[in-house]
């Protein structure tokens, strides 16, 4: 059993595996749903290992997936990577308090044919053994817009 | 099992789990040897998965870990997206040939508290069943010096 690193004990109640459906919109496309596993996991050091895939709820066929790490602060602040397999990088910079993390991107990276992804703003909140999340995107000409809503339970 | 993406079959013979022992060095640290993990992994889509955790061949302490995504195209460019726990982005683009891959960062992006790390060079190459790396690094003033080399055999 890893002990707890003390900046990531105010978010523990994060850790472990989680299963949802989600829905995602945005101007350019059409409206879709998903299911979506994450697992978020520590080793003991000031950060919070995150990694989450998505699919297809009919076909079972892959759609999104990333990777990252949650930095919290013990003044309530927290730093966020996220690595997407679309070219993508991101660095959020946010709050949390209770089990509510709001972040918003600092810088957004783009390889060569990545999309136009220009920030993201990311809610994610755990009540009990529910987790959700909100994503907003400003992307391809759009400003800031609700790109994508989950709601998961702990496994 | 999953079919192999076009883009992602010049370079199938990373897909696995490599395990092996490394050496760190740069101007600004004592020199140490690691113990690595790493995994890479396919769902089809055109990328390459990939993670890695490091630890203290002697006492088992966890040291580094990393996860991102690489995006080898057709035509030989490949391009590459890696989170860092410790608050690092990195964009690379590069070239592979046969079962070596070249690339370098074209961003680097940090959160308010990571260390100053300016530019990383990967040079990635799998000879049959053994993986070996080396990453070169400028950071904290120091120019593009070598940082680690790791030698790694399929699990």
């Amino acid at each position: 059993m890893t002990e707890i690193h003390p900046d990531v004990e105010p978010l523990k109640a994060y850790l472990g595996k989680w299963r949802g459906k989600g829905q995602g919109d945005y101007p350019t496309i059409e409206p879709f749903v998903y299911e979506e596993e994450a697992e978020y996991w520590h080793v003991g050091k000031a950060f919070i290992a995150y990694a989450q895939k998505t699919w297809n709820p009919t076909t079972g066929e892959p759609l999104h997936q990333e990777m990252g790490y949650l930095r919290p602060k013990s003044d309530g602040t927290i730093e966020i990577v996220i690595a997407h397999p679309t070219g993508i990088a991101e660095i959020l910079e946010g709050r949390y308090y209770q089990n509510r993390i709001e972040a918003e991107t600092v810088s957004v990276s783009l390889t060569l044919t990545a999309k136009d992804v220009r920030r993201l703003r990311r809610e994610i909140e755990v009540v009990g053994d529910r987790m959700s999340y909100v994503l907003s995107m400003a992307a391809v000409g759009v400003p800031m817009t609700e790109h994508l809503r989950c709601e998961l339970r702990r496994l």
